[in-house]
């Protein structure tokens, strides 16, 4: 008879899977997950469902919605404007008008469009370990930092702000920041001397795919000055930084500074396909002129019920508190465990995401390890994964409604891995 | 106070709304719709609620769902398994793997990628009134069809088949499908002087943007053996012609070829965001080995379950034939306006999709005349709209639910509106 893996490998073809023995789920409540033998795992991985699977205030939203009516945006509906208004007053002044879409990609694709649009020019400054979505225009950002694809002249990767592997040791914090500071000087100047007029930078708020760095000094503010200076527009990809994942509403706000462009995503919709670009209605103005933009499925009613609902809970229940507080003592645990094992180089991130750097015995990123860690944790029925530019670094990312009693199994589990490992 | 329109220009910008008078929809429930006043509209024009507004099997299916389990799909699940195994056997053979996505965007830049790195090609041939999405990539086939538009060296357009105004009046059947069929030709050897690999053909397999043309001789099966032969792939967009909707499964059977990749979207998840390109093993696994795709909100126990509701119900009500019946009844019954009515000129289509192309006493495309009965007809309680590359062709595409007696609501009042007009 044919395995699961074996049927799925026919009718998807090779999809990633998680582990080496990887999990079947069958059903969620809060923040744990259920295989098919009933086995439960605490999940610190998903960052989408950051209400709780499963939320009941989500699915009564989705149902009743669904049930009393979902349709395109083109007739008038008040839903929509409705959570347009409340999510656009969560950020600073200055963001005024939303446009609505299904996926990160999507909204990556509307950011894209509306800085060039925007600006008149083409240019974008991005990282050199990013993921921003996988349409053919936006996986450019990804290639540019890839040193052994051709990189399109339009996008030109910085290396990421960091402290950890700085780009030269042994510098003072402002010295450091100066150094990221002339990478994007000098990619503003390589595009004015190709003639390749410049349209923005496009970054992740707290450069979550990169590996969560510490950031030197005052770099995202002077970096945003650096580009207002040479014309552009600062986009923000806060698809996983933002709704409380920071501890902060947005990753912004705990890396300090103001974008132009912001993106959402991944939990705006607690699973249900919902993302955004907000700006200000000048930007909005130039991006819907340019491209005439409609979206079948988004600005839709089910979309604005179930927007509405997750920001409900996050308010309702101060997840955003909770996110800041549950996180720190997460790091502040995790911070003892450094003197008493080798390979856990450093302990970082902000609110409910954290970064555990792993290491080999030279100091050189560990990814085999990283991995080992996830297998073994996972064995141990917690749900994680390694990320980061070196693939090293050990992610915990677990719904927002993960609570003190959540981190102190997990840490036990994990001071027994590291004891076994 | 500010009124719901200028609210919605404050929040969302310039996005399309339908009519002079814009509608307010509060409530749906099968092909009716209200607005805030309790006033009943007949929807003639919403193919994406394929099994009706608020369909309850499709509701529960969601609500159930949602309330056990919707997470990405690096874990295993059964539901996609079954609901894409379901819908390959909905295809013919060679049809065998699936990669699924939340827009008909989405789909379409899997398959462009997909068409790539199948072929080692990147030339591309559209038609030449086409919309297959708004991303950067899949915008171009749409600007390959303006004349005013800078054309990408990748994408051709070509003149879409039709019988109602040809390129060469006075031809026979077959040698006008010729003169088609040799801009394809043209598109080849231009390709290939330019030393541009070709990679394949995309089109709506029932072309209905460009306005539901008949199309002349074997245009569609001649035309992917041109494709074939030149070493590309056909890739049929089944984003509005699929499910049913041109009284087939699928608009290529309507049509008579048999495409290498195939696109779905819009009535997949009834509202739902759910998109799938489908192919062979071998196309999905270049995709896959080219990409590394992955989509955070796709694949998921969520649009498996709905999906599959949409599918139960297509077959438990047996939707298939209600489209290709009422459909044909209203066709039926439109031409015998024909001779009353100088500014209707054709009525074509196919399954619950008819267009109606609307002239000036010239005989050129009346465009303003298609909108103003759009809108005359909206006053009468009737949803529909005009489409086509003149927007002069009045486009009936309602749920597929709707039946005989909103066929002949709809036909009373639109010989009340012809007489009034």
């Amino acid at each position: 008879m044919e395995s699961i893996i074996d049927r799925r490998q026919r009718l998807l073809g090779a999809a990633t899977l998680f582990y080496e023995q990887p999990v079947q789920i069958v059903r969620g409540d809060g923040v744990l997950l259920y295989d098919e033998t009933g086995k439960e795992y605490v999940d610190m991985y998903n960052n989408v469902p950051c209400v709780g699977h499963a939320n009941p205030t989500v699915v009564e939203a989705m149902a009743k919605q669904m049930a009393t009516l979902n349709v395109h945006s083109r007739y008038l509906h008040e839903g929509i404007l409705e959570y347009a208004e409340r999510l656009l007053a969560l950020h600073h002044d200055g963001i005024e008008s939303a446009v609505f879409a299904c996926s990160g990609t999507e909204a990556s694709e509307i950011a894209l469009i509306m800085a060039r649009a925007a600006t008149g020019g083409r240019g974008i400054i991005c990282s050199d370990a990013t993921y921003h979505g996988n349409s053919t225009e936006v996986i450019k950002m990804t290639r540019a930092g890839m040193t052994n694809q051709p990189s399109d002249p339009d996008f030109r990767a910085i290396p990421y702000p960091q402290k950890f592997r700085p780009l030269t040791p042994g510098l003072d914090d402002e010295s450091l920041c100066q150094l990221y500071l002339d990478k994007i000087s000098n990619a503003l100047n390589d595009f004015n001397q190709q003639g390749i007029p410049f349209a923005g930078m496009f970054v992740c708020s707290i450069f979550a795919n990169e590996g969560l760095p510490d950031i030197p000094g005052r770099f995202m503010a002077q970096a945003t000055d650096l580009v207002h200076a040479a014309g552009g527009v600062m986009i923000a990809d806060e698809v996983q930084a933002g709704f409380c994942r920071s501890g902060d509403w947005w990753g912004y706000e705990t890396t300090g500074f103001q974008p132009d462009i912001i993106t959402m995503g991944k939990p705006m919709g607690n699973g249900l396909p919902l993302s955004a670009v907000v700006a200000s209605q000048d930007h909005i103005a130039a991006f819907r002129e340019n491209s005439h933009y409609f979206n079948t499925f988004a600005s839709s009613p089910l979309q604005a019920a179930v927007g509405n609902a997750v920001l409900d809970v996050i308010e309702q229940q101060d997840l955003k508190n909770q996110s800041a507080t549950i996180g720190q003592y997460l790091r502040d645990e995790l911070n003892l465990l450094l003197p008493e094992c080798d390979a856990l180089a450093d302990v970082r991130g902000c609110g409910l995401f954290v970064g555990l750097e792993w290491v080999n015995d030279d100091g050189s990123a560990d990814r085999k390890g990283a991995i080992r860690v996830a297998n073994l944790m996972k064995d141990k029925r917690f749900l994680l994964s390694n990320a980061g530019a070196n693939g090293n670094v050990i992610k915990l990312r677990p719904p927002l409604v993960f609570e003190k009693s959540h981190a102190d199994r997990f840490l036990q589990a994990f001071r027994e891995m590291l004891s076994e490992y």
